[in-house]
């Protein structure tokens, strides 16, 4: 049995940082409170290597998110291609912490032009998901493990 | 704090089993070895309330499916809209089961013709996502909590 994992090389780190900087929405993954894996959709904002996240207290996730639980995101549309796992994804594992909903309204706003309807609600919270290290499958066959600082912009002024 | 969950109604009954029968690839939440929660893309068929599902041996889903353990996918896409949380989606929780690869090779090269190419492969094996519960998000407030019987197609003939 052959190890499926490729060493990662710049092809590999800047596919995924493509599919993070895109990442308007990911399938979050958490522990629920009966001790079984829950994914549910949420949206996004890629920040860096990071990704905002906005979450209401009545979402079965909140609760995990809360309490800084390691939860798992995965990123990248399938698309309609006829095979869908031809399409590349990202999974990350990130630690959630809270951000200034304030702050960050903008910036939300900016990608979630609908979110403006709610945004203000007292039970909507704004977290951070610090990237902790990365996934990725680049296609068929195709498997990295990645870093935090693999998915770091080489160059911030980019 | 308002409940946000409805009562279950003929209208997500059927929202959820068209979500269902649409299926051909999902976002499957496992617990890893590490304990800690992990998403990843899958492909899928539905059979009835359940799923069909290919998974590699050497894939990190497949300690935990070939164990039993209860896992979670998330089916819908998020298409093109202008809001990621607008468009409908399902969570199922489910129990993975062997399934005869042979017998369901039909079945699953009809739905992902190009699976040809490796469904022989002796790491691949077959298992059906046996459907326990749902939820199911059908639009931005509007989440529903369904039984497995909510998914059963009540015409069998349908």
């Amino acid at each position: 049995m052959t190890d499926p994992i490729r060493p990662t090389d710049d092809g590999a780190r800047a596919q995924a940082r493509r599919l993070l900087d895109a990442a308007r929405h990911g399938a979050l993954g958490v522990i629920g409170a009966d001790g079984l894996p829950m994914v549910s959709r949420v949206a996004l904002r890629p920040m860096g290597a990071d990704l905002l996240l906005l979450v209401s207290d009545l979402s079965r996730h909140a609760a995990p998110l809360g309490r800084g639980a390691t939860v798992s995101l995965l990123i990248g549309e399938a698309g309609a291609a006829s095979d869908p796992l031809a399409a590349p994804r990202l999974t990350l594992a990130a630690r959630p912490l809270p951000e200034d909903k304030a702050a960050r309204r903008e910036a939300w706003l900016e990608w979630h032009p609908k979110a403006a309807l709610y945004y203000e609600f007292a039970d909507f919270r704004m977290l951070r998901l610090e990237t902790l290290s990365g996934f990725l499958v680049g296609g068929f066959g195709r498997a990295f493990d990645l870093r935090r600082a693999d998915l770091e912009n080489p160059d911030p002024a980019a």
